[in-house]
């Protein structure tokens, strides 16, 4: 991805990381890898007198249209939440848990972790040519080259989308990796001390079962899941 | 768990799944399901103007003093997300990831997940034994049975520590599971179709680089992760 002209991660008052600074990241390239990794985005919107949270899926485009890239989020032209956020500011979180931290007492356990905070406003996208687009990347991050493989999509499809569009100048980035941070008595006293890696893993494809007879799981698809499970498909495929 | 009393989820206003309802679940005992699955949760405060979500640890307590049990967070009393959210209603959003949905068109792409939605006031934990299963109910949920391997927490430690309790009463959930729904067309035209399984492994426990030498993973520890990692981590302290 083109990040290298961008500028460092320059919290604002609203994305300052404000407790665990020795934890923030600003290095924008490692938040573009980290919403490269996830899949998940967490959109936080004001709903009435109450926050409002609903887990999305999201693409990036770090050479959109916005200042520093943009982030897409779609969903029904129906939906209530969507139609509630056109224009005004939203939070989108991005975690990706990568271990749990097992320190010498129960104060220092932790976790492992990555995550993006993004604030802004909510742009509906309106240019057809920018919708079609972030409507591709979205499916291409969860299955990279899925979208060169499929028809293109109906006008009705398209009309029954919205697309959100927020522009990553606002973002801040938390990271913690490796060892537990713990009273140096507690060491001392030999208690264990460690973490436990985490990460996830794609099995075999699972072939629909209105698929017709034969079929080959397409590259793209195998390509998603980890090279065991794609052995693994191919025997089953036999 | 003792979720066999209470009543289904029975959404209100701000919880009624308004999209996909046949992916709405009203069983209480998959919200516990999810809940006891996930290890992140994904808090969503109002900061002034706009909306901020925080991914946070938590632990769910079925038997705690709220009605239909009680979610717990806790962070530093420090933390300015969690002073201004004492009181406030917030939303705890609980998303597990468990497939890609491989359509036979962009349009029908879709992700397998299970997620919560809880909206509720936040309530400050003061009483102190409440207070101390929180947090031990917190870093059990991460590393079942850790906390009785543990010192007690210090008073500074608890001091330090806030805990918020967020009721089940208002929760709802929605599930999307197996193969995409697609045109009959697409189908026809015999475009592959179907799901990439995706979960979370836990590997092997690394120790902490200041270990003293010779110290066993505890059984809680080792227990967590899958038992090819146990198996790896056994040869690896060799």
């Amino acid at each position: 991805m083109s990040t290298s002209i961008l500028p460092p991660l320059e919290p604002t008052d609203r994305t300052r990381v404000t407790r665990g600074r020795n934890r923030a990241v600003t290095d924008r390239s490692a938040l573009f890898a980290l919403l490269d990794d996830a899949l998940i985005a967490h959109l936080g919107i004001q709903v009435g007198e109450h926050p409002l949270v609903l887990p999305t899926a999201f693409a990036v485009d770090p050479d959109g249209p916005d200042e520093c890239g943009t982030l897409y989020l779609h969903g029904s032209v129906a939906a209530r939440w969507l139609r509630g956020s056109i224009g005004a500011t939203v939070c989108v979180t991005v975690t990706e848990l990568d271990g749990l931290v097992a320190g010498r007492s129960a104060f220092h356990h932790s976790m492992n972790y990555r995550s993006a905070v993004v604030i802004g406003p909510a742009r509906l996208v309106e240019d057809p040519e920018e919708r079609q687009h972030a409507l591709d990347l979205i499916v291409d991050h969860m299955i990279p080259g899925r979208t060169t493989t499929l028809r293109p999509s109906t006008r009705k499809e398209l009309a029954a989308t919205a697309v959100l569009a927020v522009p990553l100048i606002e973002a801040s980035m938390k990271e913690r990796a490796g060892d537990p941070v713990d009273e140096p008595s507690d060491v001392e006293d030999g208690v264990w001390g460690g973490h436990v890696p985490v990460r996830r893993v794609f099995d075999a494809p699972v072939p629909a079962a209105d698929n017709h007879r034969g079929l080959d799981v397409p590259l793209a698809v195998a390509s998603v899941a980890s090279a065991a499970a794609v052995s693994a498909a191919g025997s089953a495929a036999l």
